[in-house]
């Protein structure tokens, strides 16, 4: 049992927090890279303590998964720091004041982002690391000059404590404002916090069920809230005939690979993989899913709900299975079940679900119809992945618009699990993925979620931030009057 | 009295907005811009033919208000083409394979915006030409790619169905997809549309009361859309001592021009002055008041609502009348209060809400806590100004983090009503200003409302989308592996 942080104690934090949101948004980008820095190094310093807590918490095996991901909770803090260096995520803009514009005189006006204000983040139960308390919403938060308030997952109480002060020492350490990151703990205190006034947005990673209902509380306030929730994902992987011929061993072998990873619990699970009829890759999807050793679940609760969802797949009398566990089996080897494409498209709304942990659903289809009705019937997720050959390109090409539909990120001969953090990265798409669709919330991108437009107008230089000034000291990458003007970094 | 839309033919126009969104998407953003300097020709062709049917239907005088709101509907049209020429909106960032990423080996993965889908606008009241049919919404919806249903606003129909008219006829001719744009009208079709399936987004202009009602059906629904509300705002206007001193008279019929400007009929009118106490302005202020001839209020609805909230504040007994219409008088001459500071900060509930009309509040205040406390208790909105002399710069530094908190646009020594289009402009704040903070309702980068990110992860060449083709084919501004690559604009 862990303790439910008092009214009294949430009120203290998020006034805190409240309190620190001016100086925080008074600091400059390279101050809160160098607090970045620190805290990546004081994580890093941290490892031979907390990856034992992380391991006998989470069940989650130390090498080479949980040492892994503290490597990727330190890169994401120095990423952001990255991002701040570089400056672009203030999007200034400068328009000079001009007597000639087209539609009447223009004022002098100028725009950057400023920090939204105290964020509330939501850590998530399957990395107790990544996207725990010194995770990824919080480095983007900070970055972006936020203070931020973590609600600690139940599954890593100890963890999230230790963390959470290793995060407060290096802060206060590296110069930041009191009161610019703390952690409370418990659901109701969750809710309670997300209901303050004082907050100005919330971040989640997690089911369905608790971010859309998080998702609600936050809209009900009597002034609503930005809520960045992240909330699950079918993840469906279409192989074409092309690829089953020329390379299906390989196939079967990396989607097992790929759906049993960390026993399943991740939100880019490939849960659907369509084969085409008469693929002929039973036997080697099924020795292959009973060559996986069964892993433990992260908890009690993730793992009823896993047996539920296999249990309420298996009922459909569509839906046959190619290896599940037997009677005296451990439950959570993996399962892997069939259904034909036809039975599926009529039951996709029972189907077409996530269901959290080692388990997945594979449609055979026959031809391209069945093929479509199928991609039609499935609820937009965070990934799409196509497994085909070069010389089927024309043939996928007329399928594109579909699966982008579908994702917010399509992928070409791989697999969704496993995801980099660069520029380029997208982690999010239309609901039920995400709540907000025009976000990410991984790679450098998701800084934006945290930051708010404010235009100046007719302000003299001495009184705009330093983004918009005149002379551009920070040597930002801008538009200026419409055109754009490199900064520091192209300009070397 | 206009038709309600029937539901058959609310499902009609959105399965065929639909059915435009795979074909739009499609497009190049050249083609979008043709399509929109089309319709801006049909729109400047149609003039004569439409302000008056515009001045009968809301009262709004044909010269000089409809005939240069007329000249910005078109010009934004045009600004959105040119938006669409720039390139910048796509986003596009490429980050190729790098084996030494240090989080571990980089697959190549790049990311882009796509257009949402079909976009729900409800156009606003009190700009019959520039936020409704062919208003500005519907030109950023468009140059994203998004098929448009503008609900039409039940205040100007006959000008909404020819206005529709014009632009169906401009994008068929201009060879957009069938369905890329339609129009239902009525309260009931309204909701029903949001409710439908197949809609990706909304956005609306109007009043807090209706927008909030619109935001909680879009965040009800199984699958919530991103609803954008521009929903109302106070715009409180602040004066230093040293401002009253040296342009006192100057300030006083500013500030009485920007209030009365169409009858208050602005989201950006300013409802309260701050005075420093003994400002001497009263009797400067009476007598610009009472030599503005009073307007005819755009309809019914508003014209009682209005009368409803000049009750109310004049109700509360600390507020005194500056100026006021007689028993005899006309009842739309405008109004101005005056309440003292602690009184105000006592009653801000009441007395800091929007009153849509020709109405303010002037605010004495006695020093600098007696204008902090104000400030504080301001809800946060659109706009807020400074009207302070040079020598003051450092004063008023002092206070910038709270009206930044307050607004999404701060204005020095202007007003806020006429908001110019250019790519710095800001239109949006927090909560009630609007529903979505992080973004702007007008200006260029009110195309990001209706766009989303796509990544494609070790795609071929030959099935990425142009923008992020290794060659560059449309020479776009680009992030690549995390370096701005300039596009074709600053190559010249």
């Amino acid at each position: 049992m862990i303790d439910e942080t008092t009214d009294g104690e949430i009120d203290r934090v998020i006034a805190a927090a409240a309190a620190a949101a001016q100086p925080l948004a008074a600091t400059t980008p390279g101050q809160r890279a160098s607090w970045l820095h620190t805290a990546a190094d004081a994580l890093d310093k941290a490892a031979e303590d907390l990856i034992p807590v992380a391991a006998r918490e989470t069940q989650l095996p130390a090498q080479p998964r949980l040492r892994s991901e503290l490597v990727r909770t330190v890169f994401q803090l120095r990423l952001f720091a990255r991002v701040l260096e570089d400056g672009e995520f203030l999007d200034a803009a400068l328009d000079h004041a001009d007597p000639n514009w087209p539609m009447g005189p223009r004022p002098d006006i100028r725009r950057a982002m400023v920090p939204m204000g105290p964020v509330l983040v939501f850590a998530a139960g399957n990395f107790p690391f990544a996207l725990s308390v010194a995770g990824h919403d919080t480095a983007a938060a900070l970055a972006a000059g936020c203070p931020v308030v973590v609600k600690a997952h139940p599954g890593h109480p100890e963890l999230s404590a230790r963390t959470r002060d290793v995060l407060v020492e290096a802060l206060a350490r590296a110069g930041a404002p009191a009161g610019t990151f703390d952690m409370i703990t418990g659901v109701r205190a969750g809710v309670t916090a997300l209901r303050h006034p004082a907050l100005a947005a919330a971040s989640f990673t997690g089911s369905a069920a608790g971010g859309r209902a998080l998702f609600d509380i936050a809209n009900a306030r009597p002034r609503p809230i930005p809520f960045y929730g992240e909330l699950g994902s079918v993840n469906p992987v279409l192989v074409t005939a092309g690829a089953v011929r020329e390379r299906g061993r390989a196939i079967a072998e990396g989607f097992v690979g790929s759906f049993t990873l960390g026993a399943g619990q991740f939100c880019t699970k490939p849960g659907l993989l369509l084969l085409p009829a008469g693929h002929g890759l039973d036997a080697v999807l099924r020795g292959s899913v009973e060559s996986v050793s069964p892993q433990a679940m992260l908890n009690d609760r993730i793992a009823d709900g896993y047996l539920a969802g296999v249990r309420r797949l298996r009922e459909n009398s569509a839906v046959t299975v190619l290896s599940a566990p037997g009677p005296g089996d451990d439950p959570f080897r993996p399962t892997l079940l069939k259904v034909a494409a036809a039975d599926f498209t009529r039951a996709a709304e029972e189907l077409g679900g996530e269901c959290f942990g080692p388990t997945s659903l594979i449609i055979e289809y026959d031809g391209e119809a069945e093929l479509r009705a199928v991609l039609d019937a499935l609820e937009p997720g965070l990934t799409a992945t196509v497994h085909a050959e070069d010389a089927e390109i024309d043939r996928v090409r007329t399928l594109l618009p579909t699966l982008t539909r579908l994702a917010g990120r399509l992928l070409w001969n791989g697999w969704p699990t496993g995801i980099t953090l660069s520029w380029a990265q997208q982690h999010g798409g239309p609901y039920p993925a995400t709540t907000a669709p025009g976000f990410t919330s991984m790679g450098t991108a998701a800084i934006a979620r945290f930051l708010r437009p404010v235009a100046w107008q007719g302000f003299p230089d001495a009184l705009l931030p330093p983004a918009l000034r005149e002379d551009n000291p920070w040597a930002l990458p801008r538009r200026v009057d419409g055109i754009r003007v490199a900064g520091r970094e192209t300009d070397r």
